[in-house]
C-alpha cells in the first residue's frame, strides 16, 4: 500500500492524556484513535495487526478441533438471572431494556448447548468465538490493557467427566503457549497460578512479563511457573522452590475449569441426568495488541515480530525530488508487490528523509528498505531490519532472492 | 468437515414462535441460533456463510479504493448531541453511563477524521467497516431481515467538492452490483428511488424482490430502475414509463449523498475553510444471509449460491453399515480434501438413507455426492446438483477431474 494512499498520519507529539506507552505509540503511529477512555478505533494499521493476532489464535483454536461460532452482545436479563450474576457491576445495561451487554458467554453458550448435546455420544464438544466485549471498566487508563470495549476470543469444552476435562484442559495450555510464541511473547509470558473460584483451588493465568503490567507474579524459573501475588506464599507451589523472582506482569490469557457451574443451573445434562463438566478458556486479542507494543517497543517505537507486522516491508523513497529515484522506486514497488510481499511504500513527497525514516521506526515494520540516489548511484537498496542497528545494501538485480530468504 | 464433528444437528419442527422462512429454514439447518427476537448466535456453518459474504463485500470495497476500520460500538453521549441525534428511537442507550450503541457511524469517523484530513491534497478519502450494529427495533420478526443486533458494512466518503462525490457515487453504485451479483441476487436485485434527506431529491437504495421483503416497489423493466412506494407518483422518473411493476421488495444496500450534514457540525473543513461534502454507503450483511435464503430457498430447504455456500460439496455416506461403503467413503473424503475442495461429509452412523437426503436438501450445498452399495457395485458415486432433479454418475477413479471441472 502507497502511503500517500493511506488515510492516517502519524503525529510527533505524544497524545494528551494518555499515559499508558501502548496507546501513545499506537495513537502516534496512526494504528488506534482514542474514541473516549477504554475506547479505540483500530485504524487500517491497528487492524492488519488485529487480524493477523485473531488467525494465529483461530489456527490454534481450529487445531483443537473446536468450532468456531459467534454469539450476540446483547444477552437477555433471564438468562443471567439464571445464575445469579444479572447485578454483577462489570455488566453494562441497556436502559430501559431487558438486555445486558455480555462482558462474557457462558450464560448464552450454555443454553445454546442444549439444544445439540443430547447424548453421550455428542461430547465432547467445543467451541470458541473472536468477539467484541463490554465490561464496565472503573480503571480503563492502561490503553489497549484494559478496554471498556475490547476484542476476546472465548474458548468453551463441554465434557462427560471430569478426566475427560482435565485432558482437554492440558492440550488447551499447549495451544496457549503455541499462541505466545508465534506472537514474539514466549520468552516472556509465564504459565501462572491465580485463585480458582469454586470448583479448583487454582485456576491458570498466563501472564507475560512488562512495567505496563498490573499484576504481581512471582517466577520460578526452575520449573517455569509463576504465581500470581493473590496466592502467593513465598513458595513455588509445584517444586517448593524459594528461589522466585519478582515481576510486573499483563495477563493475556486465563483458563478456567468451571465444572458444573453453569451447566447446573441450566441443566445441561448427560444421559444418567449427570450435570456436563465445563471448561472456559480466555485471551484477550486487542490486550495482546498492546501487550506486544508494551513488552517488544524500543525509544524509537513500535518493533513488530514478523508474524503480525501489519507489513513484512517499509520501502522508503529518499530524494523524491528526483525523478530517477522516483520511477526506480516505483519499479521496485511494482516487482514486490507482483511477488506477493507485503509492503508499505512511503512515496511521500512532502516530507524529509529524517522524517520518513523516524515515522519508519515509529511504525516498526520488520524491514525498511531505503532507496536513494546514493543506492541508486551503486544500482543498490539500503537494508536494515528494525532490530538492527546495520544496515546493508543489496543490488536491485538480487533483491527479490534476497528478500525471499529473509522475510 | 466430519458431520459427526459438528456440534450443530438439523431438527424437523419449525421452531416455535418464528414466521418468516429465513429464520426457520437458518435455525432447522444448523446454521443460527435465536437468542431473543432480532438477536442471532451465528453457529459454525451460518459463520461459514457470512465470513464469504463479507469478503465479497470486503473485494468490492478494496477495489474502489476504500481502507478498511473498526469503529467501536460504545458511542459517548456528546458526539451524538453535536448533531442532534443522541434522542433518536432508533439508539439503545447504557443505564446509568454516558453512552449510546452504535446503529450508525457518522458520528464517530467525521471526527475520527479532523485528525488526518489536514489539505485538500489528503482529498478524497473513503473508510469502510464491517461491525456489529445495534438498533432498538419495535419490530423485529423477520428473522436475519431486520434485528436488534446485526452485522453491517459501513462506507463513508470525503470529498473536496460536489462533482468528486458524484463521481465516487456511481463507481459505489456498480460495487453494489458487484456484489449482488456475486451472492446470485443480480437478476431480483433493481436500484431504487427512495426518499432524499436534506441534500438531494432521492436517495438510492437496492431492493432484492422477494415475498418476504417489507417494502413496496415499482419497477420499470425498460429502464431497469425501481421507484420505492414513499415516494412513487405513477411513473418512471427515469424514461416517464407507466408501464411499471409492482413487488414487495427487501432493501439490501443504501446510498447517501450526504453533503455537509455532518462534515459542518464537526467542522470539517477544506482549506477555503468549506466543509468536506460526504457519502455514505451502507450493505447489511446478516440481512444477505436473511435474503439469500428468502429469495432462493425451495420447498425442500436452501439453495446457496456457491459464491458463498458453506461447503463445496455434500458427501453423504449410505448403507453406513457396511464397511467396505464406509472405507470407500472415508478414501473419498480424504482425496477431496487433499485436493483442497470444501466437503461437507455426512459419516454420521446413526441416521437412515432419507433422514440425510433430506437433511442435505436442507442444508442447501450446491453439489450432492452419495456414496452407497450400490454406487459403489458400479465403482461410482452419485453426483446430484442442489438444484437440478437429475442425478448422475461419475466413476470415482474420474471423480477429482470431474469436480475440478464443476465446482
Amino acid at each position: 500500500m502507497k502511503q500517500s494512499h493511506l488515510f492516517t498520519k502519524t503525529q510527533k507529539e505524544n497524545p494528551a492524556g494518555e499515559m499508558s506507552i501502548n496507546a501513545q505509540y499506537l495513537i502516534r503511529a496512526g494504528f488506534v484513535d482514542k474514541l473516549s477512555s477504554g475506547i479505540y478505533t483500530l485504524l487500517p494499521l491497528g487492524l492488519r495487526v488485529v487480524k493477523k493476532i485473531q488467525d494465529i489464535v483461530r489456527e490454534e483454536m481450529d487445531a483443537l478441533g473446536a468450532q468456531e461460532l459467534l454469539m450476540p452482545s446483547l444477552h437477555p436479563k433471564e438468562v443471567w438471572e439464571t445464575t445469579g450474576r444479572w447485578d454483577v457491576e462489570e455488566m453494562y445495561k441497556i436502559a430501559d431494556e431487558p438486555y445486558g451487554l455480555g462482558w462474557t458467554h457462558e450464560e448464552i453458550i450454555t443454553p445454546l448447548m442444549k439444544r445439540f448435546l443430547l447424548s453421550n455420544k455428542d461430547l465432547p464438544k467445543a467451541a470458541y468465538q473472536i468477539q467484541t466485549k463490554f465490561r464496565n471498566e472503573p480503571r480503563a487508563k492502561s490503553g489497549l490493557l484494559r478496554g471498556r470495549e475490547f476484542i476476546m476470543k472465548d474458548l468453551y469444552s463441554f465434557h462427560e467427566n471430569q478426566d475427560d476435562l482435565d485432558d482437554y484442559y492440558e492440550r488447551v495450555k499447549e495451544a496457549y503457549f503455541n499462541v505466545y510464541r508465534r506472537l514474539g511473547l514466549g520468552e516472556i509470558t509465564f504459565l501462572t497460578l491465580a485463585s480458582g473460584g469454586t470448583f479448583s483451588k487454582y485456576s491458570h493465568e498466563f501472564q507475560t512479563i512488562t512495567d505496563a503490567g498490573e499484576d504481581i507474579i512471582y517466577i520460578c524459573h526452575k520449573c517455569k511457573l509463576a504465581t500470581n501475588k493473590e496466592v502467593a506464599d513465598g513458595k513455588c507451589p509445584l517444586c517448593g522452590s524459594t528461589d522466585l523472582e519478582e515481576k510486573k506482569a499483563i495477563e493475556v490469557g486465563n483458563i478456567f475449569k468451571l465444572g458444573t457451574k453453569y451447566t447446573a443451573p441450566f441443566n445441561l445434562v448427560t444421559q444418567n441426568n449427570n450435570p456436563l463438566i465445563m471448561g472456559c478458556y480466555g485471551i484477550g486479542i486487542t490486550r495482546l495488541l498492546g501487550t506486544v507494543v508494551e513488552a517488544l517497543s524500543d525509544t524509537k517505537g513500535i518493533v513488530w515480530p514478523k508474524s503480525i507486522a501489519p507489513f513484512a516491508i517499509h520501502l522508503v523513497q529518499i530524494d523524491g525530488g528526483n525523478a530517477e529515484v522516483v520511477e526506480k522506486c516505483n519499479e521496485i514497488y511494482e516487482i514486490l508487490q507482483k511477488e506477493g510481499f507485503e509492503v508499505l511504500y512511503d512515496n511521500r513527497s512532502e516530507k524529509t528523509a529524517g522524517e520518513k525514516l523516524n515515522d519508519s521506526d515509529l511504525i516498526g515494520i520488520p524491514l525498511r528498505l531505503v532507496v536513494s540516489q546514493k543506492t541508486l548511484s551503486v544500482d543498490g537498496v539500503e537494508i536494515k531490519e528494525r532490530t538492527s542497528k546495520e544496515a546493508s545494501l543489496v543490488k536491485i538485480n538480487e533483491l527479490v532472492n534476497y528478500l525471499k530468504k529473509n522475510v
